[in-house]
């Protein structure tokens, strides 16, 4: 690689860089629980202590993030993913094998049965590019077709709904982006679920 | 605003859009806490369920977000700083009058006697701009002149030390693009103190 320090790839394979953080003793035990009952085996993973990093295709790698969000939250814990999807980026190979998986999805089965309420926000950063505000107007008008609330909030946009909606409109974004020849794409999200405060969704909105 | 779904400033208001994930039972008491340790006057501050908001000088939304995150990890708990600063966002104008603060540093006189090791990784986007690879390899190679250690990770940039060093770092990343000249300068960072697991630094950096 060229630079040591910025390892991603110009390939296109997708990532998501990301942690859940379930607000409770049993941390650990929300996570490892989660962990094995998603099925990870069409992604590359690598999970360190400042996070896990899943690449592969883009269905495999939303599909996987979605799973292990909505089976920590299933815990009603109050859980948050935090996470940065990624597409394009110049540098490393690490994980490009799993660009050759079908795409057949190994959790959606599993991940509809879930409802859960979310609310969530999420930023996308078209990167290189000098047009960026209207791609990310484009999109966040595209959201609003989903069946998610969409609200305006500083540095990001606001979705309230069900977690699997929200993850559904976020991989809808990130897929309109790349079909749209977006060279290098950065979207990111956080999404919490049984948040003990009160949703505090903009009146005006 | 002409596009109420984007809310942020053309002027050179900076942002912080942050939550503080405590990993206890007791992770309202840890952040309420922080929050009455913490002089937050000279910023613009809201919260919400998805987390807070402030708005500032450059040297003031760091002041208070390096101080909320020392004060919480001071708990003992495992705690986990993810925020994202912008500054030169098109769009709204909520928090200008606190431009006018002067630049002396509420907190930093308390933020200097906590100790606290962390892990941590950033990632830098200017927007806007073609030339924004070289903008980010600038910037991580001026990280490594902090008294931090600075490694590779996919989508991001692995920092290990003091935490007020790695948020001096950041900041003095933050400082940098500004006075270079960039619109539109976006980086998000997730930083974790008190963390059961062992450090995880890649062994080849």
């Amino acid at each position: 690689m060229n630079n040591p320090f910025h390892t991603c790839h110009n390939s296109r394979i997708a990532g998501c860089d990301f942690a859940i953080y379930p607000m409770t003793d049993q941390f650990v035990d929300v996570i490892t629980t989660a962990l094995k009952e998603v099925d990870t085996s069409k992604v590359w993973v690598k999970t360190t202590d400042v996070g896990t990093c899943v690449r592969g295709k883009i269905t495999h790698v939303f599909d996987v993030t979605k799973a292990l969000f909505l089976h920590a939250a299933q815990t009603g814990y109050h859980v948050v993913f935090s996470g940065t999807y990624s597409i394009g980026c110049p540098g490393d190979s690490d994980g490009d094998v799993f660009l050759a998986e079908d795409d057949r999805r190994l959790n959606e089965a599993e991940s509809k049965k879930i409802k859960q309420e979310v609310a969530g926000k999420f930023s996308l950063y078209p990167l290189g590019g000098g047009d960026y505000m209207n791609l990310i107007y484009d999109q966040i008008e595209a959201m609003k077709k989903q069946n998610i609330r969409v609200s305006s909030i500083h540095y990001a946009t606001r979705l309230d709904g069900d977690g699997k909606d929200v993850f559904n409109g976020l991989e809808q974004v990130f897929v309109h982006m790349e079909h749209n020849g977006s060279s290098h794409t950065v979207m990111t999200t956080t999404i919490s679920a049984n948040s003990p405060s009160k949703k505090d969704v903009n009146s005006d909105d």
